[in-house]
This record gives structure tokens, sequence and C-alpha cells, in this order.
């Protein structure tokens, strides 16, 4: 019964089969190689539309770095208070843009909002060069609270931000989660809303260790590589992160293995609302559910072996009560159905 | 009437005065002359401990460096989400420490209090190495809102801060308008209640660019003066720098000084608050007042020649209506009167 | 008649057997599982002292972040000239240590002196704080120009190190190459001699995408763990590091690969030596011949499809003659006699 | 007799008065003031062509704000191995850039050529991105072995540096002393050599603490005004550096001032070159000679209150032996006569 994380999971199989036989012969070095440029132009095609490709191996230098292309040292990047880049990448953005400041916005259910964005700029006055200006929005999709931005709610967060002279990362480590949870396309989500760089996300839905950088606008990568290489993250055997996405996106093996996790949780969610003195705290859109136990039952599940951590939530009086539990590709129905009757019968 | 900001006045004449006295003769470079040896412990004397002294210019540049050799680059500071290093220095605080994470946090009338602290961290979890490390607790003394803290505050704060293995920064750009304000002596209100490094300002009180940083600890200063000098803030010609505190000090004169300035805000604010339809904000205990005048009143007295801003909270509806009006060693008791007077008459 | 670098060849096979067979189960996330425990702890095993160990997946990656903790961000790494960290890297040492200033040292065949380490501090005078104070001395084994430290050398250039309040640190990315070449035990050529911290190379020796950073004294490492997150080399699967080099240190396989690749380039020098015309510049020591050819045959053998690039060494005039080329795990005898006989045919 | 460093001296009497002056009535703070904008304009005058201005108060800071917005954080700024960005700033270009890396460069008497830097170029290979990409030249003017580069020299270093897509900084803390000596307009020295941006200083020939960073070209300047705020650099009574530059330029006196300097140093050389045993190492151009005494001298000059320190050359056998003396508008020709009076006697 492990809902600690989804990156507890290992690797999809397909995934470690793509490894290997990308395995053959020599490769040039540093992303020369010809799988990498196929895997690049396949994500184009996904998001179609013209992108400039760049593969790391994690999510906060996926992150970090997109970032200190986007804002000048002393810019300020807006971003819900509970952003996976504010509170678990240990300053990590303020120390891949030189310093830049990071502005934590609050936003219900992990949701940033035109209004609390305006709210926080308003509270934050632009009085150059006093107050560090205002250069990027950030927005998380799917969210930390397992929620999702849809296409038209992106999209009017980036014609605020825009319009502010703010331009739009988000932080996709589980946008494959969001898309196959909506239904909408990868590029709705994304730079037809307004999106100007996207981290896509591999590692968290059953990839080994590859994120790959999106840019809809080539002209805004164009010191990425040299910004990649001084952080000791252009992998010499670059084509074994490429290998990774070609098995991720063949026979759209990334939205069965989002689905099937987000399929986990939608059965969690529900089997856990229906036991007495259980409280969900955020529509499971994705493959995260968030709850509220009964006193004592948490410590009773962890000694009977499951495994799933305390939710923080800034300025929450609840703190300290809420779990989050998260289901990945391996997750289990019988898996699912254990842990809810063992919820029960802690309770109970 | 010229309320815009402390910094607007020039130098008090004794400053100017001891420069040009300064000015005898050669003396080693870089701080190794005996008018700088003097004055910092002189410095010493006022806080009745040994300290570790260093001057700088600004500041900016004082804080800064201060928090540079506090935190490390990957650690939190903690500080009210109005002060000067989250709003006013241009993500300055990030770069000196080389990416730390500024924290802001909420307080009433500008002051931050052991519980809003304890929220503040409760809501930022400790998860290393994923949470950026909470390192320092920085509050300001007098704050933004011209509000002081007692020494029994600071100490409250201190002793938390400590306890959650904080150390203590302390922005005292208008140190010297809190102990003329509150008659507590300048050990009282910093090392004596927790304090470890204090910015000690001259420049906002009659100095022409003259500010301290004080070491109550002489081990946590070790490194500092190779952070000065990288950062282009250690002056070959010290002593001019070290003459302005040598005036500053002597009979008292940064009392004298910070003590008129904030008489003239008691003034200033009593008589507002006595003008009908004015709103006096918070309670004006230094050099600052607070206040919403009627509507069309602030258009009007600018057009009469009167120069002050408007004052932006976080979060707060009444953003656009709240005027800080400052006041300095220069500002006379008929100058008060008049804008008390044009305030009266724009409302009538 | 592929010579371009050892890191076009792909990864050994059992490296990836071992990367397949560690996605058994669920594992607790970012190097908290058991298989991490483990192999950390057989690396102190191999040398023969209790270390701190950190994976992370390239090696510009492990030399930045070890030296991060190193040296203040203001300290001065001397080098060689012409190692990885100074030409190589894109900055990174600068980046990851927050601005530490690289000072580049000459030395015949890539190798550092300890009168040259002493003639480049002599020619940097050591006045506080205006020169960027010396911290750590970085050193290349085997080096660039594929010759090795002997131990002795070693702990000479350590020992002045040490005496002029310099760390030591190794860039080790062929060390296994040193080891497999000298027969000195990796302890000898590293903490016995003096060396603090080692980055010990996987990647360039038949891994997939895997470094080692070693901290001889684990009191220097403290606050690694942080900086390695913040500057996103902290996998979340980390078993897929540990399982590599798992597999790298079985039954010897990674001596096994790195003598092969060293034998391979042994004969390739030999060979070439022998050859009417060609002028070999170094010693073969290790996995590296670095060779002049007659006028036009370096074109010729590229339009044969060999591949291979020329060497730059600072202030030489011969630059643009020599060229460097690397034998790797994969490079068989057979590819050896084929290049060698058109080196021979392109210079009749 | 005191030669230890121009910046013994004080500031010139006119420099002082010119701050009481400004100290009249208030001003709008951070540079908003009139007479910031007269004496900025006063430069554009002074250089013959439209240029963005910028105060500071220290030649470091001068230096690394403008360096700061020439070269990406991953660029690499060629240097004269004996340069003031190089050897005397604490490592300060590399923390105000974010990390770029300097490369020294050799050249006699402290000048760098076209060849030189062409050698310099050939020597670190352009393999983005690899190795750090060239971003700057920075030159000295005068150089800090006491020579200066004819208009011609930097116009020939200029056309070869822009041709290899280099800025062209030039570090001028004695800027006014090639003026002074050469004869030279600031333009011929400056922009219409190619220079693309000058630290003009001011400080070490009789300001208190005044340095004015100079573009040419007003695009490159456009973030220099925040890089200045988050660093500190930025006054808030800005009027008290303006002031100095007002009354620097009323009736020449900054060519007043350093043309004394330099008349004192020719007299210093010529006279010491004419006593038996001393050697004069480079041409005197400006106000600093450097000079090998005989054994024993250095000595019995400090005994008798001399000051002067040892010059360090890198990779010089001399090393030790040399010493420079520094004179300022402050020596007179008294104190030069006694100082070679004392030689004269030490030496016999």
């Amino acid at each position: 019964m492990n809902f600690g994380s989804d990156n507890w999971a290992g690797a999809a199989p397909e995934i470690i089969d793509a490894i290997a036989r990308a395995n053959e012969g020599p490769a040039p070095a540093y992303g020369s190689d010809e799988l990498t440029a196929r895997v690049e132009a396949r994500i184009s095609e996904i998001f179609e539309t013209d992108c400039a490709v760049y593969f790391v191996a994690t999510g906060g230098a996926a992150n970090g770095l997109a970032l200190s292309v986007m804002t000048p040292p002393y810019g300020m990047i807006l971003c819900h208070e509970q952003s996976h880049v504010q509170m678990d990448e240990c300053a990590g953005p303020e120390f891949f843009t030189g310093g830049a400041k990071l502005l934590p916005v609050a936003g219900g259910a992990g949701k940033l909002t035109p209004q609390g964005v305006a709210d926080a700029l308003a509270g934050f006055p632009h009085r150059p060069p006093h107050g560090a200006p205002g250069s990027v929005l950030s927005l998380t999709q799917a969210t930390e609270c397992g929620t999702i931005y849809s296409a038209d709610e992106v999209k009017a967060l980036c014609d605020f931000a825009h319009g502010a002279d703010l331009k739009i990362h988000m932080d996709g480590a589980r946008f494959a989660n969001a898309v196959a949870a909506s239904g909408a396309s990868p590029a709705a989500l994304s730079w037809r809303a307004g999106v100007d760089v996207l981290c896509f996300g591999g590692t968290k839905n059953g990839c080994l260790a590859a994120e790959a950088v999106i840019f809809f606008d080539r002209q805004m990568a164009q010191d990425f590589e040299f910004r990649r290489k001084r952080a000791g993250h252009l992998w010499s055997k670059m084509r074994f992160i490429a290998a990774q996405f070609d098995a991720y996106f063949a026979d759209d093996l990334w939205l069965k293995l989002a689905g099937g996790a987000n399929a986990m949780a939608t059965k969690l969610s529900s089997g856990l609302a229906a036991t007495g003195g259980v409280e969900v705290s955020y529509p499971s859109e994705i493959n995260q559910v968030f709850a509220c136990f009964p006193e004592g039952v948490a410590e009773k599940l962890k000694e009977g072996g499951a495994a799933f951590y305390p939710w923080i939530t800034p300025g929450d009086p609840a703190n300290g009560k809420m779990h989050r539990l998260v289901t990945s590709f391996k997750t289990t129905p019988s898996e699912v159905d254990a842990f809810i009757k063992a919820v029960a019968d802690a309770a109970s």
C-alpha cells in the first residue's frame, strides 16, 4: 500500500527496454545524435507547433533552467505559495536565476486566479528600480493539490499575465496527468492558452529520469544551451534520455500510464469519501488524493505498512491533519481496495 | 512642505564639517586609518559590548552583506512582507546571499510576532533537503509602518527564532529613531534582546552616506571583509565614512537629530488626526505618519507643492488611499503647521 | 573508427542489466532506498576508509558541487590551464560556487607540479581582502593529456597545497583509467596522498550516467545535500544511479573496462609512433593518444569515416596540428589496426 | 614621503567645498535631483557624444556592475593578468556577473596587444556550449604598470576584439592621468577608438568617493539601473556624488590634479634612474614609478618613514624586488626630492 509518491515507482518496462535498445553502437555525444533529434521533433508534432526542446534529468533542473532564461536576475517570479518551485526545490529557482525573487501567491486548491495574481502585484508596488520588477508567472499543471486548470483557466491567467509584462512558465511535472484527465490536447493546455515555456515531466509518470524543457518561442531559448551545460545538466550520453521519451510517446504510452494512475486516484478518492469519518479535501482530478483521517487512523495505517505523508498548507489551521496519497502507473485496484479497507478497519 | 522621505534632506552641518576636518593629511586606505579604528571602538562603547563593526555607504549594502554571512545560499530568510529587504532592494538580499529565499510574513502595523513567525514556519515544512531551511529572521527597527518594537517584543521574537535555529538580523535604517522614541538603550534594543547583527543606519538621519554593520558575535563576522570587498563596498578613503559617524555620536547628535524628526511626526500626526476627514493609520512612534485623506485632497496638496507618496500594503483593500509622510531632522514646526493648514483647507 | 570521445560509446551491458534489475518494486525516493545505501557503503570499502558519498549524473555536476562546498564564493581555485573545470564546463565552477575565481596554472603534459603551483600563488599576492584568497587546488587524475600522477606526485602536490591552506579537489572523470594503468590502489591515489574530495567518474567508462562525489572528511560534506538538491541534481529515482555503480564494482568491472580501453590506446599509440611522419605528443598512459599527423592526413582520415578532434593547448604554437584520439571499453583491436593502416595509407 | 597609493591622499579642497555647497535644501532622492542630471549631461559634453552615465562610489562597483551588463553569466572576460579586475577585487567581477569566467592574458608593461588576445582566444577553444564563450575584453587605461595605451593602440585592440564578438570594457580608474599625460581627448581614448563602456574614476584623483560608469551605447545600459540598486550601489543622497564630479570638471580640475600627480612621478622616476643601483622598471607615463632598489634599501627607507609597497608580477623571477611608488595630487616636489635623497643615502 504505497502512496508515498509517484516517484517511488520504478520505470515502466517499455522505458527500460528503450534504454537497452538505444545502447547499440556509438553515438555522438551531448545531444548531437540522431535519436535525440528525432524525439525533439516528435515533441513538436505532439504539441502541433515548432518547439525548441531540451532534455534534462530532473524536474528541479527543468524548472530552474527554464526560469533562468525567462527572468533577469533581479526580476520577480510569481508562483503559488504551495508550488514546487517555492516549497520543494531548496531555493533552486533563486540559484539558477542568479537571485530572482519568488513572490508566493495564495489560491484555493493549489490554483492561482487572475484576481489573485493582480492583488499580489498591487501589493508589491512597481517602483523601478526599488521593487524587483515582475518578470514571470509560474503555473503548475496539474497542481500540487491534485487539481487541474482548464484550458480556459490557463488562458485567462496567461492573458492577464502577458498584459502585466510577465512571461508564463508552466511546471508540468504532472502535465501528462492533466492531459489524460482533461482530454484537452497538449497544445490547448500550453501554447494555445499562452504558455511560453513548459517543463514537461516524464519521471513521475514512468520514466527513469527524463524531463523536457519546451520553448514555444525559439527566440527565448537562445542561451539555454549554455546554461544547461554550466549547470552540469547536459548529458554526454544524451541518447539515454531521448530513448525514454521515444518509448514514452510510442502508442501513447504516456497517456496510458497517466490515465491509469489517475483512475486509481479516482477509485481511492471515492472509496475514502464513502468511509465514515474520512474527509477528502480536494477534487481528485489527477493521481493524488488529499484526505483527513479520524484521530489515530494515520498512525495505524503506517504501522500496517502503508506509506504516505502529511501535507502542509501555508496558513491552514488543519495543518498536521491532512495527508497526501499519490497513485502511480503501478498502483493496482487491489492495492487501493486494501487501503480503503484498512482505513475503514482502523476508523471503526 | 517636503514629506517625501527622510533621505531628501541633505546632511547635518556637523556631518559635513567632520568630513572636511577628516581631509587633513594622508591616511592609510581601506579602513586601516586611525579614525576608522577609533569610531569602530566608539560603537562598542555605545552598545556596551565588544562589537565587530564594518562601515558601508548604503542601507541596501548593509542588509545584503550582513545577510550573506548569516545564511547559506540555500537558506530561507523570514521577514515582514512589507520590509525593505523584501520590497525595496530589487532582490538585493537574494543577490548578496547567492540565492537565499525570502519568505514574506504578515503582521499588523509592520510588526512581526512570534506566533506569526511560527505559523509561517509551520506552513513551510522542514523536509531537508527539499524545502529551503530557515536560517535568518530579519526584523526592522523602527518598522516600515513607523512603529517600534519594545525591547521585550524584540526579545520574544529572538527567543522564539533562536529556538528555531534562526539567526537574528535587524535592519536598523531608523534604529536611531527607535532609540530616541523609546528611551531604551541601544544595547537593550539589540544584543541584550538577542539580535545577532544590526545594520545601524546613519544616512536617513542626517549623515551623507554612512551605515554600520555591527556584529555582536565576532565569530559570525569572519568573512564579512571579503564579501564587502568583492561587492565593491570597501571604500579606499574609509575615513570619510568614519568621520560622519564620529560627528554623529559626538554630543549625542544622532539622538538629537532623530528626536527632532520624531517630534515633528508626532506634531504632524496629532494635527492631522484633529483634521476632519483625515484618518491616521498607525501610531506615529517615530518620524513617519500614515494617513488617508478625503477624496481629492492628496492631489490638491501636491499641486500646492507638498511632496509625499502613496503607501502600498500587501492585501490591503485600502491600497491607493493611504499616504506616507516622513519628517526629517530638517523639518520645522512651521512646515508642519503649514501642511496641516493646507490639508484642512483642501478638505473643506 | 571512432576515437571521438569515450562518451560516444554507450553503456556496458552489465550496467544496463543492473538498471533493469533495479526496477523491481517500489523504493523510497531521493536516495533513501536500500540499494543506494549499500553502494555508498561499497565505496567506503573500495577506498578503505569511511566516506560520505553522493551520486549525481554528470561530471560537471560532480565537480561544480564538490567545489562549491570547498571554497567560499570569493575564494580562488587553482587548476591546470587545460583542465576540464577551466576549459570545458562553460564556467560551471564559477556558477556552482557563487563566483569563485579559477586561476589557470601551466604545466607540462597536463600535469601540475608543486613548483608550478607555488609560482602561481607567488604571482597572485595574498593581500586580504583584495586578492581572492586561494581556497582549493584542483587536480585531474588521469589528466586531460592522457597522463597520470603517481601516488607520490599527488602526495607532493597535496602536501604543498595543504601547507598553503588549500583543500584538494580531484576531478576523477577517468580515475578508473588511472587506477587500472598505475596498479596503485584507489586509496593510494586519493586520500592517502592527501586528496580531500574525489569526483569519481563512471560515465566515461561504461556507465550510462553515474558519478560519485566522495568526501574523505565527512565534516566537509555537511551542506552538500542541500546544494545538490537546489541545483536539480538529486534524483528522485536514485536507485538507478546506484544500480549502475553496483554493477560497476561487481567483479571489478570498472577496472576491466578501464584496462581494456587503456590497452587499446597503448596499442594505438605504439602503432602510430611506428608510422612515418606521425608524432605522438604525450606518453599514452591511459585511454588517450595525442598525435600530430602529416599535412592533409587528418582530413583524409575523416573523409574515410574516422572520428576524432583537434586538441588545443594554451600557448602552443602547434595548435591546430595536434589531434586527440580516445579509446573506450568498446574499442576493438581490429578498429585500432584499421585506423593505423588508414593513417599509413593516407601518409604515404 | 608617502608613496603608498594615490588613495591615501584625501580629497581636493574644491571637492569638499562642492559637497558642502550641495547640502542646501531638499533634493529628490536616488539620482532624480537636478544636480545629478546636470553633471551627467556634462559628461556627454566632455566625451563629445551622448552617453548614459551612472554614478557609484567605488571602482570595484563600477567595474563589476559594468561587466555584469556586458556579459552573460556563462561568458568569458579576457583581461590582463595583472589587471585590477583580476587581482584586486576579491573575485568581484565573478560575483557581479553571476559567475562569468576571467581569462588572464599576459602582456609586457601591463599592456595587452591584439596578438596576445588572439593567442589567448586560440588557446581557449570555442566549442559551444563547452568552453565559456568570450564576451568582453577588459582594458585598463592607464595600466596597472603605470603605462598608457595610445589611441591607436586602443583602436587596434577594439577592432580585433569587436571582430571576435567581444565588447570592450575600459577600467579607467586612472583615466584622468592617461588623458593628462597623453594630451589625447577623452573621446579619442574611449568611444572613438571603440570602447563600449568606460569606468571613469574620480576617487584616486582627488575625489572623496566618485566613479562614473559611462555607456557610449545607451542600449547596453538598459538594466544597469536595476543591477546598481540590487547591489546596494544606488545612493539615496546621490547629489553628493554628483557634486564631486561637478567640481572635478570645473576649470579642468581633473586634468590639473592628474597632471600634477603625473609630473611628480616623472620627477621621481628620473631622479631614481639617476641614482646608482636603482633600476626603474617601466616608463613612468602617469603617476606611478616601479623601481628595484639595491639590497636593503627598501627596508631603510621604510624605517625612515617612507610608505610604499612591493609589486608582484605573475611569473616574474624578480618578484619581491620591485616596488611601486605612487604619487598623488598632493605630492610635493620637496617630498620627491627628500625621497630621492633618502634613496641615495641608503644606497651609499
